[in-house]
């Protein structure tokens, strides 16, 4: 199985998008619910913080917030920096009107509380297009994440003090990785206990062109647990 | 569990596009795929004709065809009348690109035709919304699938000679039915083999308001067999 590289993932986004036209929210959707399966699948519902970025990642969240309360978990959305998209706006209202509380403000609560009140964090924040440094508010969320000791879901990309390609000892240290599409470079260095692969729906024409080498995913399932392929 | 009315489900459709502000691209990929996983469940991979109608019912058949390609059977869309909406148009290339045959004309070939070609027929002519007697050419449509002995699976409602309500005993006898967000009543009426819910998207708070006293999924699945339930 191949890992992607940071202009590899971003031009199979555009292809998907230009080429093959699907729009933002269908793959969302799928992406998101990929996240709430491959999450259903190893945790016992609890109630879980969903930390949401301002970009897709963060949609990624939200989508998976939504599908996690249908699966019976007791999700919290954190979503400091939100983009004044409809997209973005309507993906607020659904969780809104399914009654999911989001938190006030831009900072997290103290480490303590967090440890106190969930039972798990979903790292939707930055994905494979981030860059540099996180700026506040996310800074502050780096060093709670980091001292933490709930178990990290990571949607994509391990957010917080990770480089897409080259990964990142000092960052967050996630439990659970959940690959959208295919996995980034930086999934070499996950040592977490159990990596999904999700998102299916790259057609066979892209995986090709690509050389993504997935391995196929069992029956209908929206998920698969590569944890063993990808440490190979 | 209850069984909606062509009333009732036509304002659960107007709720979730206007209060909660989902998409119908959100949607329609969730249902779509619930048909798919259905389908995927139930018969083996093989050679399946998707009919799609001018409606969303049609685009849910658009989806499912996608997702049936990505479970490894072999899709052939027809689909003779497409509204030029970017919604439809995109679908229609996310199938083009990801070369899934469509059928030329509005004709469909001979019954003899269809029984040597494919093992399974998805029937994604109408919806909940239809109402009257069905125009060329799906009134040729319609007495294919009636002569036809390949099993046929239907989207939501058996399209061809059904009433959303009153069912129809001398319409088309799908092996299948895949309800959608909650039985129509219709249901009632449906003898074949496998029934099947799917569409797992609708907000607790959505269930409470209409009644519908839907059974608890199973885990993590985006569908749940009801034969049982709905023969009670």
């Amino acid at each position: 199985m191949k890992l992607l590289t940071q202009e590899e993932a971003q031009n199979v986004d555009i292809e998907l998008f230009n080429d093959y036209k699907f729009s933002v929210d269908q793959l969302m959707e799928v992406a998101g619910l990929s996240v709430a399966v491959a999450v259903g699948k190893t945790y016992k519902a609890g109630n879980v913080l969903v930390c949401c970025g301002p970009g897709n990642n963060g949609g990624d969240g939200l989508v998976a917030a939504r599908h996690l309360l249908l699966f019976g978990f007791r999700p919290t959305i954190y979503y400091p920096k939100r983009p004044n998209k409809t997209l973005f706006n309507n993906l607020v209202t659904q969780c809104q009107k399914m009654e999911i509380e989001f938190l006030d403000g831009t900072q997290l609560s103290a480490v303590t509380d967090l440890e106190a009140k969930y039972d798990l964090i979903v790292d939707a924040l930055f994905g494979f297009s981030f860059k540099g440094s996180p700026r506040p508010p996310f800074d502050d969320v780096l060093s709670k994440l980091k001292e933490s000791r709930l178990p990290i879901c990571s949607v994509d990309v391990p957010s917080v003090g990770w480089d897409v390609e080259r990964g990142d000892p000092n960052g967050i240290q996630p439990d659970m990785l959940i690959s959208l599409t295919a996995p980034k470079l930086c999934a070499r260095y996950f040592n977490g206990r159990v990596h999904y692969l999700g998102g299916r729906f790259v057609p066979n024409t892209l995986q090709n062109k690509y050389q993504m080498d997935l391995p196929p995913y069992p029956g209908t399932d929206c998920v698969m647990d590569i944890t063993k392929l990808s440490k190979i």
